[in-house]
């Protein structure tokens, strides 16, 4: 349902000064001051190679002089030529109050970082001027000339960033253009309006831009933090008055809550905006881009994050997912693919038959030849998710269940007959000891034992049940891995709460995830554990060495 | 820096119909379609209470009839009048094509619900009409007008919610101004334009809200789904346009990318367009609401969230230090304490301290009769939340940690030496039996020992822990109850997760809180519960028939 919004600014705003729109990356800048976030050189140089790739065409590397790091990266980047594609940028501060700016060391690094462009922050908000800078708003101006002067006297391009812009002007407006005209005329290529605090909203954006571009021809930007929930809004407000420079992070990462993320901005501009800011072909690995930068960064990609995130098209409810089947198009903003993402249906209470329909044809096996199979599966996925089941993330246990249900009996290679925990605790000594005992009943009948004891629960669990299995089954069990173990608590309201397992699985060619409910953790894990190897020995088996779904599947 | 924007609403647009401005909440409905979300009836009772305290005008409960946990919501809703200051809303669909809305069991269930308000969805999209509901356009209007004149008869008030309105509006204005003009004439109070899919940019909502505005009186709600990321955007730029209802839900949960967030709106509802939306005081509780809804729901809460996450106020060291020491007002968009969050200095302990004083003399004792015990007391948080303990919620068990610092040892009236639990389950013959010996050390060092079954693990160690210490102490722990019991896994990531335990437990007199960490379940409540018959044993005991608090108290 991707559709022009009514408002496309018209071309001939863009693409004066001979480039079109330009985008600018800070994430090794402003994304670096996340809280939680911590980068190394090699981390920095890592995500520059990835958005040079991706194609943003400038990538703010840090403050040189500023920390030990920064001032490393731009070394490096220097030396090893690091970007084929975007232009590195150098960020920091206009000089000192009364002093010059051909002396000032902060600047003289900003030229020793070798990068071409340097954007310049500038207090345009009167009161920070006279209360945190100290100094009087004339030379606060002079500043601003100064610094801009001998940076392009030097052969430096300079875009300044005008901080508080918008409180800046909401409080004394001549002030604040004043900043932008000295800028302007000091030879800045563009003058960037910043909402450092995050606070203003959408309206008061498009008003002030557009208000301050009825009185200079200088190419403006928007930089805005998302204290109010509203960067991305914010950005493409600037952009919707005439701002033809955006600063944005990826993801999002950010000082307090964070920045118009890249992601969301350029996906906004080329499919809604219809116009071009990546090069052809690059907001089809956003969602590549997007997860490879988080991991560079150590945070863990946000599942619910717009276009990339691997929520942004799941589909869950029921009255939904009847109408996904007429057409995908009908809950989705835009076609998935366009930025690299794909649709996911997601089994749950909520869904209903066309769900089935849809979770089935996507795991190999065609409900049309199980006449009333979905309407099984929704009755029996119901059911359970009623007792705490949860087949969202667990496609194997839904596959198995599935399996339960169309195969003839028995369709599960072992069962288990019964399973003893004990946890014994000398409180003067340290941790407890966990010892579980678990009795598998193999095809041909027979009872195999194995017991095995350690520090967790899960873990005493899963090894009693695997001595057993390797038992009976030998070295089939081997290669099989946990790669993840989730616990929740059903219910936090009372005793006899239940406790529900989700557990993602692994072995040399592929991961699986399966679930379980119970009154205790060792009985949740051990139904979740058991799932995980009933499908290791029946639909994993049945597939190694071929293409991961077969459509349909013998035997379904 | 909260300013007022200069694009508030003239005071004329709001409380036409004597009833200000309109917050509905649909966490419970459109919130629990996030996938990661599986609400028990408990889970929504919870949520319904938080919101309820909260004091957002409507309550959306679900869908009744669609579900059976939905059904048995609203059942135990009715029953035990859940809500004292909210109205509770039941979601359905107008009835089915070519029927009677008399006739049709889904809009029975509705009624039967006996919710006094009802939000209807309606399709306003000419071709979901006629592809995904597979009818004509007039036959949709008459599904409309039937369904509300039936629900009206039978006492409801009915708010219609227009699906996909605003791609809706672009393909065929005219029809979907016709299913507004529709669901006015047959008498919906409100009428909600959804952006369904999310894709909807902020200047296109202010335009199409205005121009749909012009012409009708009705009242116009929004409805805005996040996959462009600008749902907080759109709910506001609605408001702006003249819209007098918004739909939000707590945390922003929702299908895909999530739901406008309650928080983010509500806040810049009341702190930048200066309405009253909730009751007063309400908004100051927004953090502590937030993030109970976010256990409830078993979700961790978001840190990075506006106004409500941890880090919303938080500020690395650099750039906006040495001005934050001039004033904090220069780095936020507003005071924190008005959503009832913190300033936070990433890399500070002087925050600590201040803290520590502040709630020793809320517990009625006296820090300047201890130096140095505000710092100590610091460490040891610092040094026992590093490994995972909650003090947050559990006055007791901090009241407990503190006299462990000043008073003389031994503090506590009895120890645990061992604690040992055996889980016994026969797979076939259902849930496992868990038995549990717990040793105490008496204050004259002898060891007594309790054991008790039970099939729930916390359970058996409380009346394990019980039986032991009634052979001593008698019938001093008779009269003491646990009230609440929650248990949370502090890593979702990997096996030996750690598991915390909040015990809040009762006397005839009063209530506290308690909380243990540990490796098992069984050593976290072990935890806990020995806290909470410390507390009793001590604290309580010496106030016993006089008010809670003494200060400052004897010994202290």
């Amino acid at each position: 349902m991707a559709k022009p919004p009514d408002h496309v600014p018209a071309a001939g705003t863009l693409g004066e000064s001979g480039e079109g729109f330009q985008v600018l990356d800070t994430t090794l800048r402003d994304g670096a001051q996340r809280d939680g976030i911590s980068l190394t050189v090699g981390d920095k140089i890592t995500i520059a190679r990835l958005l040079d790739d991706y194609g943003v065409g400038y990538i703010e590397g840090g403050w040189p002089g500023s920390n030990p790091r920064d001032t490393a990266f731009f070394q490096q980047a220097a030396k090893r030529a690091l970007l084929r594609h975007s232009q590195l940028v150098a960020f920091g501060s206009t000089r000192k109050p009364c002093t010059r700016a051909a002396q000032d060391p902060q600047v003289a690094a900003l030229l020793r970082s070798e990068a071409p462009v340097v954007t310049l922050v500038a207090k345009a908000h009167d009161w920070h001027v006279t209360h945190a800078l100290g100094t009087s708003l004339q030379e606060n101006l002079d500043m601003v000339a100064d610094t801009i002067d001998h940076l392009r006297s030097e052969g430096r391009r300079v875009f300044v960033d005008c901080e508080h812009f918008f409180d800046g002007h909401h409080a004394n407006p001549a002030y604040a253009a004043a900043v932008v005209g000295t800028a302007t005329e000091a030879g800045a290529e563009v003058v960037v309006l910043c909402d450092t605090n995050g606070g203003t909203l959408p309206r008061a954006v498009l008003g002030t831009v557009r208000e301050l571009l009825a009185g200079t021809s200088v190419r403006i930007g928007i930089h805005a933090q998302d204290d109010s929930g509203c960067a991305v809004a914010n950005t493409l407000a600037a952009v919707d008055a005439g701002a033809t420079h955006v600063q944005c992070t990826a993801n999002g990462y950010g000082e307090r809550v964070g920045n118009a993320d890249l992601f969301s901005v350029v996906s906004a501009l080329e499919l809604k905006y219809d116009l071009r800011v990546l090069p052809a072909g690059a907001l089809s690995r956003s969602t590549e881009v997007s997860r490879r930068i988080a991991e560079a960064a150590g945070i863990s990609p946000a599942s619910h994050q717009p276009y990339v995130g691997s929520s942004a098209f799941a589909h869950k409810a029921g009255l939904h997912a009847s109408a996904i089947a007429v057409d995908p198009q009908m809950y989705q903003h835009v076609e998935p693919s366009r930025v690299g993402n794909d649709m996911r249906m997601v089994v749950s209470e909520l869904a209903g038959r066309s769900t089935m329909d849809l979770k089935c044809a996507q795991l190999g096996y065609d409900t049309r030849r199980h006449p009333g199979l979905a309407q099984r599966l929704a009755a029996a996925v119901k059911e359970r998710e009623g007792r705490g089941q949860d087949y969202q993330d667990a496609d194997a246990s839904f596959e198995l269940l599935l399996r339960d249900i169309i195969l003839p009996s028995p369709a599960r290679p072992f069962s288990v007959e019964q399973s003893h925990t004990v946890e014994r605790h000398d409180v003067q000594e340290g941790v407890p000891v966990i010892t579980s005992a678990v009795m598998i009943r193999t095809p041909s009948g027979g009872l195999v034992t194995g017991t095995a004891e350690s520090s967790d629960t899960i873990e005493s669990v899963h090894q009693g049940l695997r001595e057993a299995l390797g038992q009976h089954f030998g070295t089939a069990v081997e290669w099989i891995d946990l790669k993840r173990v989730t616990v929740r608590f059903l219910s936090d309201d009372s005793l006899g709460a239940r406790v529900r397992v989700h557990v993602r699985a692994a072995d040399a060619g592929s991961e699986w995830s399966c679930t379980g409910v119970g009154a205790t953790i060792a009985e949740a894990s051990r139904q979740a554990l058991t799932d995980v190897y009933c499908f290791a020995l029946t639909v994993r088996h049945a597939n190694a060495g071929k293409p991961r779904r077969v459509h349909p599947r013998p035997g379904a």
